[in-house]
């Protein structure tokens, strides 16, 4: 898995701090993870080849989470895509994109298929033989979801030792990757465990944005191996943090802790603060493994 | 006036390209004219003190015109705007504009008046005693107009040698730049002429994208100080700018000419094009005085 911050900061866009996007490569999809305005800018920024995008995840409808996905459908129509792209988000956003398009007598060439969301239960969204991506009902000021995305246990690995000592034909590999015996031509068995290893332990991702402190989605993400979690504010403004439905820091490495998540990244920050090493600091105390969202920045996960 | 050019690209935002949006600065009044997306950026980029814009025109409903507003008219209320903020623009922009607010349970604190548009004819859309602002039709695929601003005849100037040759008290000031005469103390009048200057004539403003070769808009624009009309296309792709309701270079050029414009100012490059000197060469054939828009560049007019 390889994570893209597009952007990472809360409400208004400011010259050199984007608003929530990020892209997610995993298991050959590039998923593009909500859509605040500037977003095909930043895509363009970070050199992600977006065609590639299928699928757009997006989390709740405030403009900073949003209002660059319009734009993006439209630049997707005038670059001649023809491969259909599908829309996860909350109710309404069918209307609200189509509305626009209509304005425009602007309709896209290729298939926009929107998935609807109004559930306050967890529901999968996506599912191929690599992976399935689920949603994480959060608690915010409007519905909101954030999104699960689990790599299924993959194939066995091949021993290469051991397609040497038995020289195995490669027209074996696959049914060996799949857990198959091989039978000698003298009548003789070699267990799978023989001949291959195993896969690697498959990967999640958990992106929580925006939240309020949320204790109940940890069922849902308990063992992660990444959560990103927004923590818009400081302790020193809990109050905010409460009446706005969003997250200190030290909230979001209590939730990260009681996951039993082995990273946390941390991000939404308020333009409020000067110092982005003050909420890593803040987290820190409850969960050590916390690292920062930065526009730009890569994660190998 | 001063215009500042904060986006003049069309279709697609890029990394380096901004997509249509200006500032026009005239007697104490800052209009936004388009908002295309990432505007609010660029007004931070460019430095403009954007809480002091009251009144924002757009020309139509295509994107690289409009889908800055939203997130805009957002950060406003962010901002803690109290403001009232007038669009202009086609039918169906206040729709767009609110069922988003709507979705996103973020109706702005201040007042959003819509002036919804669709007359054929060039109708008055602000006026107070020092300018007016009218549309002005244009032509292309959808309902798009584009915007004369046009300042009044303003107060005569104070001739500071009769001032000073009459010892006139500043109380009197006022009433001389409207014209009044001035009755001295021994019974003799000193006509006005004598006491005041003409005032400054007054300057027009022409703004014209998008639109096909429309000589139609001539009798509007006869006679501006400066024509900003756009110029998508080469006169090697004539073909490309009559299918898609666009201007060449050169049919900017004509334009300007017959309406014997001052200068002319082209923008709304399409992507294709490496040296936008080629824009500027192929319409001073026609009218000599052509200056190309950059995104961030200032013209006094």
């Amino acid at each position: 898995m390889k994570l893209t911050i597009l952007g990472c900061h809360s409400a208004t866009p400011r010259f050199n701090a984007a608003p929530t996007a990020q892209v997610l490569e995993v298991r050959g999809h590039l998923f593009l993870i909500d859509c605040g305005e500037g977003t095909q800018m930043r895509l363009r920024a970070c050199k992600v080849k977006f065609s590639r995008i299928k699928h757009i995840f997006i989390s709740h409808l405030h403009g900073d989470h949003f209002f660059g996905l319009v734009g993006l459908i439209a630049t997707f129509h005038l670059l001649g895509r023809e491969a259909a792209l599908n829309i996860y988000g909350p109710k309404g956003i069918k209307d609200a994109i189509t509305l626009q398009l209509k304005l425009g007598k602007s309709w896209t060439n290729y298939p926009l298929q929107f998935h609807e969301l109004e559930s306050n239960q967890s529901v999968t969204l996506f599912e191929d033989e690599k992976l399935s991506v689920r949603t994480i009902p959060l608690k915010h000021r409007i519905y909101t979801n954030g999104f699960l995305f689990a790599e299924k246990v993959g194939l066995r690995k091949l021993d290469l030792e051991a397609v040497k000592k038995y020289r195995i034909d490669t027209s074996y590999f696959n049914k060996i990757k799949q857990g198959a015996d091989l039978l000698l031509e003298d009548g003789s068995i070699i267990g799978n465990e023989e001949l291959s290893l195993d896969p690697d332990p498959p990967k999640r991702y958990a992106y929580c944005s925006d939240t309020g402190y949320h204790p109940d989605m940890l069922p849902l993400i308990a063992g992660v191996d990444v959560l990103y979690h927004e923590s818009t504010f400081l302790e020193q403004h809990l109050d905010l943090a409460e009446n706005t439905g969003h997250s200190t820091a030290a909230q979001a490495a209590q939730i990260a802790a009681a996951a039993k998540a082995d990273r946390l990244i941390l991000g939404h920050y308020s333009g409020r603060y000067a110092e982005l090493e003050d909420f890593r600091a803040e987290a820190a105390v409850y969960f050590p493994n916390t690292e920062l969202a930065t526009d730009g920045a890569i994660f190998e996960l």
